[in-house]
């Protein structure tokens, strides 16, 4: 081949090479570069040994830059306008001058599938902005797998400078609790129309939340989303108090027309300062970094049990057998642990 | 030593084998002897391999005779009048010429001091009933522990003819999630005076009620405690919908007067009844059985892990790590088990 189409060759193998390689990539990322940080992103789901250690390598590189930004999630079911109120909640943000990324989670998608945030059209101001950063749902068999791949793209997004960080996800089925262990601030969006807004958000996610809103809070929806803002604060009245002492606050705001919108961030502003004054904020991290590695190792323990190959032989019968009332759960779960133990 | 001193020597000796034997106390307990239900309670606390190899045969032989009562959680903060209600339910019930099992769940109590029940002046009547059994809480190290004996002890009681079994529980911690996972029924006993009364009650715990219950409604008190029960219900009007699309239910109620402590029975009645015609009555338990397999497996697992010395010399380390931001939560998590998987 001649030297230009050599030339082409050799700088895309070492294109290739370079996003594959922890040093280069962190140099890169450090440095601000958004296509490193899509290519470390991608590093880190990447199934191959080689990659996975590269990737473990880049998370230790990352690591001393991390822990510098707002982690906030936020939740709502489908039709409940997250990504607007996050185009409308980003541009208050960068008005701040910070740098901002925006995360999903949604165990359900697949990378070809839709899944939530996967389509940028739905984010036209943010997807072209300097200083956002936007990345859809990580796809992923298990919800521990997608944990774990979130958990570790906020520890890049944080090294890559970025100061607030938004975590999307549907608000059904376990994805909030997951969501909820690994954010600062946990925000719940809500339609308004008395008590309906909550259905299809799973029981306890109310409890969960540090600040609510009311979305589509304009034209003749203003006095409906007061109301339900009201009732809401009604039910917050009758919870018990956090841990921290913060009392969850209810807005109502508008994404189309950008109306109190503003009063969301300074309510996490307000939370963020309550929380450091108390000493809760970096507590509860604490208590999340010890949960996960608490969580990993279950998941690696059950793993390890699941897919030895007695265990998966037995395990469908001893179910049928505790199911049929002829063995209780407990005796159940000693069998299959003692043939695990014998099996390896 | 003369015959008659010998005759009560080995009588003495035949009464301990037999209170240590499964299918002598089987045998005893199913003729409705609650001295046996107690001597088997006993064995199934007991960690002496011959005792636990008598009591998993024991739960086997007393499986088949169960699953036929009524299984009704009772929680609420310290003060709320749980044993008043129960003293004041349990009579309602024992109308209905049922047999009444009272089950306790506190993980922080220890045989020696005042676990909860423990005090059974506490319950002057029905302690004295033929027809009631009380046992105070199982004291136990871990959560999983206590869970494990009084989900057996369940088993013992219905094996004994039991028709309604009661475990009270203190609306503090992790119990109620626990005593919420093996019951049929969730009952959370409330105090009048807007908001406060959840002071102390786990954030949750009211999203896992299947019915609320206002206690103390007599005297100057009634009044608050019908506006409290008001607020309880716009506050669950706002929540989601149950699985099993039942809604949970407000009463108010006087132990010490004893009035409309029968709208709970009929409550109770009535979400039995629902539940079994849409199934889901049956589905709940098979789901906590298998719930109690994969948590008995984790409990095993974990132990296991945490029992191996190297990784208990490891582990503080490792967290350390952790928390100092050196090592993220996932490759802790990793080097505790590739090291405990080594070790083994």
């Amino acid at each position: 081949m001649d030297d230009s189409r050599k030339k082409e060759w050799l700088a895309s193998r070492k294109q290739i090479r370079d996003s594959r390689s922890a040093d280069h990539l962190f140099a890169a990322l450090r440095s601000g570069n958004r296509t490193a940080l899509s290519s470390a992103i991608t590093l880190l789901e990447s199934t191959l040994p080689t990659d996975e250690m590269e990737a473990t390598k880049l998370i230790r590189l990352c690591l001393p830059y991390t822990g510098k930004s707002i982690r906030i999630g936020i939740t709502g079911v489908p039709g409940v306008g997250k990504s607007s109120f996050i185009e409308s909640f980003g541009q208050t943000i960068l008005k701040e001058n910070k740098k901002l990324a925006v995360l999903a989670i949604d165990p359900s998608s697949e990378r070809s599938g839709g899944s939530i945030l996967g389509d940028k059209t739905r984010m036209t101001f943010l997807s072209q902005e300097e200083n956002v950063f936007i990345r859809p749902s990580a796809a992923g068999s298990t919800l521990g797998g997608v944990a774990r791949k979130t958990r570790e793209t906020i520890i890049l997004c944080e090294a890559a400078g970025y100061d607030v960080i938004l975590i999307e996800t549907v608000g059904v089925g376990q994805s909030e609790i997951m969501v909820h262990s690994m954010v600062d601030f946990f925000l719940l969006l809500l339609l308004s129309g008395a008590g309906d807004e909550l259905q299809g958000i799973k029981r306890g996610i109310m409890e969960m939340a540090d600040g609510l809103a009311v979305t589509k809070a304009d034209g003749d929806n203003v006095k409906r989303a007061e109301l339900a803002a009201r009732e809401l604060k009604n039910a917050i009245h009758l919870f018990p108090p956090t841990k921290n002492g913060w009392i969850p606050e209810v807005k109502t705001c508008s994404s189309l027309q950008g109306t109190n919108v503003d009063l969301i961030w300074e309510m996490i502003d307000r939370f963020v300062r309550h929380t450091h004054l108390n000493g809760s904020f970096l507590d509860k991290r604490k208590h999340q970094d010890l949960y996960w590695m608490q969580e990993t190792l279950k998941d690696l323990l059950l793993h390890g049990l699941f897919s030895n190959s007695e265990v998966q032989q037995q395990l469908p019968t001893m179910q049928d057998e505790v199911l049929k009332g002829n063995v209780s759960a407990f005796e159940a779960a000693e069998t299959i642990y003692k043939m695990y133990l014998k099996a390896k």
